[in-house]
Order: structure tokens, then sequence, then C-alpha cells
């Protein structure tokens, strides 16, 4: 695979060589986890101790120092070689973790100055000490995610969290839940907010009830909170219910284009599969050698497309750069594109590998009939799906606004 | 669903009654089977006894006299709507049958006569009784259908079949296999033959080890014949090694044929279920509503294909008719097409309606996450799968023969 | 070609071979239309000396006597083989005699007896006599279908009617234009009519704009009224504005129809002239042949659709059947299903042999290329674009109905 | 249009500035030349004047001094916002003076020292005065590539080559044809090799023929030559008769990437024409939106591929990289993965924009229409068309080798 998405900077290729050597024992396991349905907490205890997850950490703190979105991109591409459900789990912890790190760098200015300073350096020191697994806990069923039904009430010295969310990716492991939630104000004012709640907060349950299609050892489930009390800055307003917030966007489009590498990687591990098991034979009809041509041009396109957003992400969200309201929606639009475009052909990719297998790969001892469920997943994730993502676009490239488009995250039961 | 198909005659329009009230009661089940992967043997009993399964028969022996393709194939569809592994089951079966009737209403002139007569009579008999399930064992791993491995050795008073066979629908349930293989003759003369092989033959092993993404209640797993001992009417000498003999083909469209209703009706069902499911919600935006339309536009079509080429079919195979072997591969060109455009439209269909689903399909509660992966068995299909079918289709419509281009059933593993 | 649509009537038969005769001859010259930009005048009225423009007048008054839809259809597939803007005029004026003629024979309760059919009488026989072209002109710019800009005043004895039409194919050499207007009534109330309105009709001129990316001589340029004075009999009220009225609907559906034979005519002819060039050259390779029989896919099932959509309109729109408003929808969106079907594949196979072509048919001497312009028309055809045909399928399917969901004719300039 | 793609070196700003200047002219008169099927001599001119044609040609030898594949790209790109067709004809002459200009910079070991030098500076010198314009002369009716039916017949000297080539874009203007030729040497020995044949030369004629569906303006006609006398350094052999040659395969590479910038041009300018024609409007619906967001989709993911291509080719094919052969075929399947997914995105996306414009753009008078025309070109090009690319590919995935897979120009009449 002369051609693949490859580290930039040294602390990124270090993270890249421990995501490659994690991937290849994950991969022996996978089949075991999907077939049982039951989450992989060995190797989250593996990618802790190897200190992969505090990839994000600063070096001074004991992590890795790796900054660059690039670079999250890449170990995550190579983590969902080996298993999926792993790597967007993983997407999820490193792309929050990209965050708290930016803010240590530079903490906005309505930050509390040197307590939140030291509040998120102690949190970045105990992720490098492998005692932080981060989960974004945004989704619900039937709301969409700019209006949740999961309510953060204000009392004395902080605020009474209420809800249930859905899609938990990791939370089986969990220890720290990024979630949306929506503060009842005073005189009924409601605005949304985003909230960070300690696994052992009294009143957070972890359900551990997923059971999918696929991604099944990535216990996406859900959490519920039963008037979880949060001090007061935990919970940070970030504007209106119903929009999506300019202070979440860049969060969102990093975890978005994580998980377009780990999209990629799935795609890429279906075709090593079926071009090994093409080797072995030793004829091949020009139908089947068609069927790998294209699924190299789809290939050859994602990883052009994810390198480039990857790329522009980092130069767009460097802490010093000062994007613009006025830029963001470009860019989250840009952001989009490769995602869909990616997902897409992730999806393509897969399907003519299980036809080129002739149809070894429909067996269920076959790879390929995992990875064919594994990535389905992706055109249903958040902020916009497979249903929202092109209009969303479209909108943006046309110049409408519309305060009630909202991406959605409504998933009904 | 106003412009379904509809049985036209009264032995059909019986029939169809019967495969739906079967499969209103197969729904309720078709997730536990597949979940667990075992195979409905209680269903298949109620098949038995209902009169379902001896569709075929003429009513003097018992049965329920249905002659046309047509009717087997609006049964087979809506049973699938039930359940699709047992519809694909029940398409083998009855086609089975579909052709012994024939045989039995008009022998062919190389038949033993009397003596062939009355072994179908006492077969369609056995069959009304409820004691014949048929299993078409005729795929093999690596080999293509016209070069089986599976081979007949002449003995004294018969032949002796040795051979492994895959893909065998049915086969926990089966009493008689209908098999391809090679017949070994004098001087290293080989030649394809069609073998009929009773369960309780000595060597007759149903290895049971069906273990797939989907179709996971259809025991399509392997058959093995070791040495087994089959008198001289049993085996059928029909054409040279490496050609898709005509005697044969018109079996082959008639189970083509079926087998399409089958993925009609899975596509078909997996609309009812996101139509019924949007319906309950108060609100679809258009996006949602494009996808249903869309999915109305491959079923409307998909419907129109089936009910075109089954009734060419009925038309073309009648006893009487005397297809000439000029006509044969057009016919087959034609049959090949419904069955592609029907495949690749009922997969398209539930994809559709798993993006529709916002999510939901995707848990392994909701139908559609079985049926997303029931449908993808579809194009693997013999005997032209989609790596095959398209050329094959091309070679015909341009005058190409190619003694070289026989039906691949080739599954490596 | 031989699962090729053929008519099931002796009238319909005589049709479809006035229509094939006339094929050949249109095939020579569609080129230098094409080419020129120019109306084929000489065919029209090679059209009306040979009596297919008279196909739907009843025999006894000189016609050829076909009733039924389906052969319709089949007589515009073949046109569309030598000529598909011809075909597309043709559908239009024999769907405009397909509805007189039905009137004819079962005028409605509300109609004016015996002057109604004496009027219609005289019609029908001018066109026995090769004296009537029917236009279509429903269209406009800018507005939608049911919501048409083009007014007609109540005025002493009848209707003063202004407005300008658009897309109106055959305009170059009707002499009666059946359009849809708006009728400005007494206190403002205004509601959807439909008007026929002779040639030479003061204030009438075919401005003759006609010049488009294909179908350059189906002279679908506009039409202008102005000031256009009609006695109060050809100005019929049909409904509410903005809906699409139940009246018209029949109408609506077999122009529909005939026009998806017009598109299937185009699609067979682009696959035959390209097997026919292959078919000169000494080898052909497996990409093409694979085209090719995907071509042959999408041919069977929209012959499959054209088919069982046509048989199904013979059925329910036999004047005696009275079809219910409530069936309508279903009807409606069935048709519309089978149109885009069509549509879509008729582009497709048109793409398909230009790529088979090898760089040949991109050549203007070669038709392929005029076909790849011709039948990309199909899509924006009236009453449902691309843009809106799959959501209204869906609507019906979902049963929503929406009195702001009408057709939309909004060709934007 | 905020993600274009932008030159990163001085002289590619200058160069792409010129480019965005002759293209703002060339977008008015584009449909002119497009009518009349002539080809534009006077915007040819211009290029010669302000130096865009000298583009490649080294500063000190009074060019623009542009050395970076990417920067042809970027600059092909923007002329065919404005004219494909002059696009696509002035990609051939900067990608040949792209590989004069690296001769020029590391002449061969084979060249034959200060002569050849010598005459590349002079070549250089009157290409920077304006007096040059280079054809790819290389297709052939009915022959692939790399067996060409032209000939070079040794004589005393230099050779005399004679034959008909096809596809020369440019060839109206040309004054230097660059041309693959059989080279018929000692006892029936075949070679392959590249000749430079100068307009002067007796026996060549522009036969100027060129009248196609779209590209137009291109002057892609026949050139013939009829017993053309070249002196010895003219003809260069490249290898064997029947394989693309690794001495021509960089040039191959550039050029393909070249015009893969110029289909992306003209996918981005059907999405601003349609963009601009809605943003009249006051309203749009969410399936003219989503057709918007798809094309954004597809552009996205275009400009990223010919990104990631162009890139890597200047780091591959610097004078000094030394690519091996084992990594040339690597290279080429990645530039053919980003050429084929850039044509089928280019001819996706003006077709949505046309079904986005409502039926406006089927009109002649509408730019799309002709853009619709121009972008179906881009699958027949060379080496490897919509028929061999993917398996073209497929084989170099799996590793395969086929001395009789060679790239077909096959263009049969």
């Amino acid at each position: 695979m002369g051609f693949e998405l490859e580290s930039a900077s040294p602390a990124g290729v270090r993270c890249v060589e421990l995501a490659e050597k994690h991937a290849a024992e994950f991969a022996a396991t996978a089949e075991r986890y999907d077939r049982e349905n039951s989450f992989p907490y060995p190797h989250w205890s593996q990618m802790q101790r190897s200190g992969l997850l505090a990839a994000m950490v600063p070096t001074e703190l004991g992590g890795l120092g790796v900054t660059a979105v690039r670079d999250i991109v890449v170990a995550v591409n190579r983590l969902a070689r080996g298993d999926g459900a792993i790597a967007i789990g993983t997407a999820m912890h490193l792309t929050s973790f990209w965050y708290f790190a930016q803010l240590f760098a530079a903490p906005p200015p309505s930050a509390d100055g040197p307590a939140f300073t030291a509040r998120l350096r102690l949190l970045l020191r105990r992720c490098a000490r492998g005692h932080v697994v981060c989960c974004v806990a945004i989704s619900e069923h039937n709301t969409p995610l700019g209006r949740p039904n999961t309510a953060a009430e204000p009392v004395a010295g902080g605020y009474r969290v209420s809800g249930r969310k859905a899609f938990c990716t990791n939370s089986p492991v969990a220890t720290l839940f990024l979630s949306l939630v929506r503060i009842d104000g005073v005189e009924g004012r409601r605005r949304l907010g985003f909230a960070v709640i300690p696994r052992e907060t009294a009143g957070l349950t972890v359900v551990d009830n997923w059971d999918a299609l696929g991604m099944r050892g990535s216990g996406s489930g859900e959490v519920t909170f039963d008037a979880c009390r949060l001090p007061l800055e935990m919970v940070v307003p970030t504007g209106e219910v119903g929009e999506l917030p300019a202070g979440v966007l860049p969060l969102v489009m990093v975890a978005v284009t994580a998980l377009s590498g780990a999209f990629l990687g799935i795609a890429e591990q279906a075709q090593s599969l079926v071009t090994a098991a093409l080797a072995r034979r030793h004829a091949t009809g020009p139908a089947v050698r068609t069927l790998v041509g294209d699924n190299e041009i789809d290939l050859t396109v994602s990883r052009a497309v994810v390198d480039r957003v990857a790329t522009l992400l980092d130069a767009a969200l460097r802490p010093a750069t000062g994007l613009t309201d006025d830029e963001l929606p470009g860019l989250m639009a840009e952001v989009q594109c490769a995602n869909m475009a990616v997902k897409r052909a992730a999806i393509a990719v897969v399907d003519r590998a299980l036809t080129a297998s002739g149809g070894s790969g429909y067996l269920s001892a076959n790879p390929l009939s995992r990875l064919y469920r594994d990535v389905r997943a992706g055109p249903f994730m958040q902020p916009f799906s497979a249903l929202q993502a092109a209009e969303y676009i479209g909108r943006v490239r046309l110049g409408l606004t519309d305060p009630e488009m909202t991406p959605s995250a409504s998933i009904p039961r």
C-alpha cells in the first residue's frame, strides 16, 4: 500500500507505530468480540499501558505530545485496519484530548485563569498515567443534536443533570463523559450547554446495552444521568438551543475527520484481505480485477481527501489562527464533504471486496463479513447523517442560513 | 401495496394464501433463528402439514396442483416477507417439484416408460403426504458449476458417488438431494450428470455447518457423499463437462426466477417496515420521502420484470412447447437480466430503508438489520453471480459462443 | 431483439407496422434535422398520409381504431428507434386523441350531450383525413404546472386567453393546442382550466424558437396567446389552482407512459447500434461485453415496467371502469415509478453504449452522439421532473397529502 | 470557491494569473466556437503573446520558469473554467514543454551531449518567442497505443514516416507534432519509437476534420504523414512494440494529470453557473440543495486527489529522483486512479447541475448544455479509457503483469 497516509511529525510517527502494533494484535480478536457482542476491555488496557491513549498529552506532562489532527487521523486509520470498533472509540477519546490540550495551550479568555489551567493539567496528567478514557455522549434517540432532552437545571453551586444519551461509543470503559445538555435557565430561557461528567458522579449509569449490526465491540450503548450533580465549571453554556455552536464546531470537525480515518482503514483492510485471497489463487478474471481497480480508485481519492482536510484543519484550528465565524460554515462543509465521500467510498470498497471474494466473504469465518457490517455504521454518524449531509453542504454553498437547520441526532427507535 | 404480484390461477391463489399465512408466523421467529444461527425445523413441518410443500403435486395425487412458474414466484415472494431464509429453501424445493411434475406430465422419450412414470408418481405421492423435501446440491467450493469434482463412478448396477457440495440450502431437513456430478466413463471419457440422491443413502452426510452473514436460518451448509451407491436410473448423463446442459437449463431458469421472487419479497418487507416506522412519527423530511420514493421505483420495476419473465417461462417451458436449442440462450439471458436487476434493486431498497430509518435500523432489535444481511446473498447465487452475469448476457446479445464460458460456482474458501 | 414490446390487438399491430415503416425512413434523416435544428415537416406529412396520426380514430370514422394505451406505447417505441424527436411529438398527439376518442365513446355527464359528441365526431373525422395535429402546451417558464400564468378571462360568449407556453413539442406543425390556463372568475376567484385552442385563433403565435441540447427536431418552442378569443365550450374548468386535477390525470398518465415508450426506443436503438458496430470487429473484450450485458438488463426491466404499467392503465382507464379518486394517486405514483425508471435506465444505456463504442460514438457522424443528447431530455419532462418524482412517489407511499405539493413545470430561464 | 487548487510557487502564481485572465475572455466566446465547430485561433495567439504557452521555458530563456506539474494542473484548471477545449489543448502543449525542459535541465546519458542541449535550447527559445505549439499525435483509429500503424522506415540519414493519427488536439495551430511510431528495423524487427515532427515537414497534412459531441473548439482532428523525411535524432526508439515504454511514462503521467485539472475546471464551472442561477431565484427546494451539496462533495474529493497526485509527481519525477522501473507501475496506477475519479466525478457534477437547472440547462443558450457535452470526452482519453483503466489498476494492485495488456487507443470508426 505504497500511497497510504503517513504521519509527518516525530510524535505522530511514534503514535502511528503504536497504533500499528496494537492493530496487529486487535485483528486477531476482532472476530471474537464481534461474535460475542462483548467489549474488548483488555485492548483498552493495552492502549492505556502503551501510551497511545495519552498521545495528545504534552510530553512535559507525560504524553506523546502529538498536536496535529492529521496524526490522530493516521493513528485511527491504522487501528481501524485491526478493529474498527476500537478505532472509532479511540477517535472519540483522542479528539477529546486534542480539545483539552488546545484549551490547555491557549485558555479561552472566558476561562477562570489559573484554576482552569490547573484543572486541565491534572486531567492531562491523569490521562498520561492511563487513568482517563473519554466518551462523547451527545446523541439522543428522537432529538436533533442541538435540541437535547437532557437537561441541566441550575442548583446551588452548579447543575443537576438528567437525561438519556445514546450511541455512547466507549462508554463501558469511559471515565469521563462529554455531553450536550439543555440548560434550563431563569425565566424559562433555555440555552445549549457542553457538560463534562465524571463516571463516578452519582446518578450516572452506563447501560451497556449496545447490540447492533456492526461495530459490535464499540460499546456504543446508552448512558443515563439521573439528577447528576455537577459543579458550575463542568457545564459551559455554548449558545442557542437548536444551533450548532461555534465553540463546539472545532471539536466536531476533528472528531468527524478522525472517524473518516477509521472508515478509510476498514476499507483498506477489506481491499488487503481480498487481494491477498486473490493472490493465493492461480488466476483472476477481468471482472475481479476491475473490482480491485475500482477499489483502488476509491481508496486513492479517500486518502487524498482525508489528507487534504486534515491538513486544512491543522492550519485553520491552531489556537493562534483565530478562525472567524464567517469562515466556520465553509470549513465545516468541507469537512462534511470529505466525511461523506470517505464513508460512501468505504462502503463501496467493502461491498466490491465481498463481490470479488466470490462468495467466501459471505461466510462468518471470513473477516469481510464483519467489515461489511462495521463499515455501514459510517453514514449514520453525527452531526450530519446521510439524510442531511448533502443538503447541509448545498445550503452552505448557496449561502443559505436557516436557524432551523440543525444537525439531527434523531435516532428513532 | 396495491400493485404486488398476484396469482392468476385458482391453485396458485390457494398456494399464495398458504404462503401468506405461513409468512405471518415466520416473521415472528425470524430474528431468533437468525440470532441463534439455527434451522427452523418447526416451520418446515408446518409447511409440510399445510400442503404448501406439495403445491406442485397434481391434485389427483394429493397436491395443490399448481403448474405455473409464476405461482411459485408469487408464493415464494410472500414467504420471503416473513423469513427470507425459509423462502429461498422453499424456492429450491418447489422448483424441484415443478421439474418432477413436468416429467410426470410429459416423460421424455429417453425415459424408461412406465417404470419412470411409476417412480415419479410415487415421489409425488410421498411429497403430497409431507414426506419429501428437496435440496439442490450443485455448488462446490473452488469449481465452476459445469466442472464438479463430485464424481460418479460406474459400478455394477449403478454408480458410486463421492464428493463434497456446498451452499446446500435446506439440507438439514432435506430428504432428497439433486446434484451435479462428473460421470467418469469408460476410457477416461467424462460427462456431466444429474444425480438424485436420497438422504438415507449410506455415505451421505449433512454437515450442517452453515454460518454466514445472512440467510442464517437457511441451513445452506455442506453435504458430503462418501462412496454413495446409486441405482442406474438415479444418475442421468446430461452433456459435456464444462457446459451448462440444455436439459438442466429449464430447471435452472425456474429456480433463478423463484429466487428473484424471494429477494423481491425481502425488499418489499424492508419498505413496509420503514414506511410503517415513518408513519408512526409526526413528520418526515424530504430526504426520507425521496428514499421511500426511490424504493417504490425499484420495487415497481422489480415486480414488473419478475412478472414478465415468469410469464415468459410459463409460455416457453410448457411440456408441449418444444423450445429449440437456439432459443434457449436468449431465454436464459432474459432470465438472468431479471435476476440481476431484482437482486441489485433489492439490495438498494434495503439499504435505503436502513438510511431512512435514521439509525434505528442499525440496531439488532430492528428487523432491517437482518434484511440488510439476508438480501446481500442474492448476487452470489448460481449459476451466474455478479461477477459473471452481465458478461454472460452481453455474450448472448453479441451472438458469441464460448465453450469455456460456463457458469461458475467457484466459491473459494 | 426477441423480447421487445409487441402489440396484442389487430389495430395495434397495424399501427405498429406503420410506425416501424416510418421509423426506418426517419432514421435516415434524423442526423440532418438534428444538425440543422430544423423541423421535419415532410415526415409529419408522411404520418398524416399513412394514417398513423389517425390511429386513435374509430374505424367507422376513418381511423385505425386503436384504443389501447399499450398500442400507443409500442408504436411510439418503434418511432423512437428512428427519430426520438418525432416520437415524442407523436406521443403527445396520439395521447390527445386517445383522450378525445374516450370522450367520444363515453361523454362525461357534464358534457352538453349531442353537441359535444358532434364536435368530437367532427374533430375525429378531420383527424382521419389528416388535418389535425395536437400540441400539448401546458408548461411555462417559472411556474408550476398547476399555477399557470396563462389566464383565461371570462368575456361575453366565452374567454379571452393570454399567456406564454414553453416546451410545446410539435408546435410548428400543430393545428390544435391543448393548454392549462388559470380561469379568472368572479370576485377574484381563480380556478384551473383546460383549454383547446385552434391554431387559426387570432392572437396565437407559434414562436418556433426551439434550440436545445437534444430533441432538436421536436419543435418544442414557445407558443404565445395574445387575447385569443375562445367559445365557452373550449375552456373547461377542472379544479383548484395548485392541484393536479383528477380529470386531467388520466391524460397525464397516458402521455407519460407513451413518452416512456419513446425513451425506451432511444435506448434500444443505442444498444442496436453499438452491438452492430461491435459485431463488425473481430474481437471484443470483457469490459465491452459487460457493458452490453448491463444494457440488456436495463432494457429488459424497462420493457417489463412499461408493459406492466401500460396494461394497468388500459385496465384502469376504460370508460366503464370508474376509477375512484382514492385510487388515482396510487396509479399516478405507479406510472411515475415506471416513468423515472425507464428514463434513468435509458440514459444509462446510451451512456454505456457510448463507452462501449470506444470513442467513435463521440464523433458527430455517429448517431450515438445524438442519442446521448436526445435521451437526456427525459427527466425534465412533466409533470414530475427528476427533482420531484421520487419525493412525490414517497409522499403517496407514506399516505401524505400536501395541497402545496403540485407538480412543477417551472423551467427557469 | 474557497478551497480551490492554488499554485505554491511564484512562477506558478504568475502562470495561474495569466490563465485566469485568459479564461475570463475565453468564456465569452466558448459558445460561438462550439456552435460553429471552429478553432479559436485568436485565443491561441493571445496565449502566445501573454507568455502562458512559454510557462515551462526557463526564465533565462525568456519563459515563466514554471517547473512544477502542480502548477500546470492549476493553470489548466483555470483555463477550463473558461473554455474546456482550449484547456485540454494547452495541457498537451505545456506537458510537452515540461518534458523538454526536464530533458534540457538533465539530458539523458544517451543523448548526444552539446548538440542535444543546443537543439533543446533553440526549441525553448522559440517557444518563449511565441513560435511553438506542440500537438501530441499518438492515437490512431483501430490500433492500441503501443502498436501504431504509423511506420518509421529507416532511410539514409534518418527515417521516412507514414501514417495517420487521430484525436490530435491542437493540430490546427500546432507547429510540432509528438508522435508514436513503429520503427521498422533490419530483418523485420520492429520497435516502438517516439517521433518529433515539425509542421513544415513535407508530407505532413493537418486534416482539420474534428466534428464531435463536445470539445468542438479543440481541433482534435486527424493528421497524416505521407513519407515525411525526418533526421535521425527526431525519432527515438523507446522500447518494444506493444508495451508502454518506461521512458514515455512520465510524459504520459503528467499529461493525464494536467487533463484531470481541465475536467475538474469544467465541473467547477458547471457548479458555479448553476449555483449563481439558483441564487437569482427566491427559493430553492431540498432536492436542488442536495444536488448542489453532492456536487460539492465530488468537487472536494476531485481537488484533493488532483492535488495529491500532482504533488506526488513533482516529488517522483524530479530529474534527480531516479524513479526505479519497479516503482513506475504503482505511480502510473495512482495517476490513473486520480484520473478516472476526477473524470467520473466531473461528469456527475455537470449532470447534477443540469438536473438542478430545472430544464433551462437543456437549452442551447445555457452554457451547461455545452459543458454536458465537453465533459463526456474525459473517459475516452489515453492511455487508459473507461474500458481499461479499472482493470489496469487492478492488475497493478494484484502484482500481475501481462505483456499483452497494453493501453489501447483503439478508436473504431
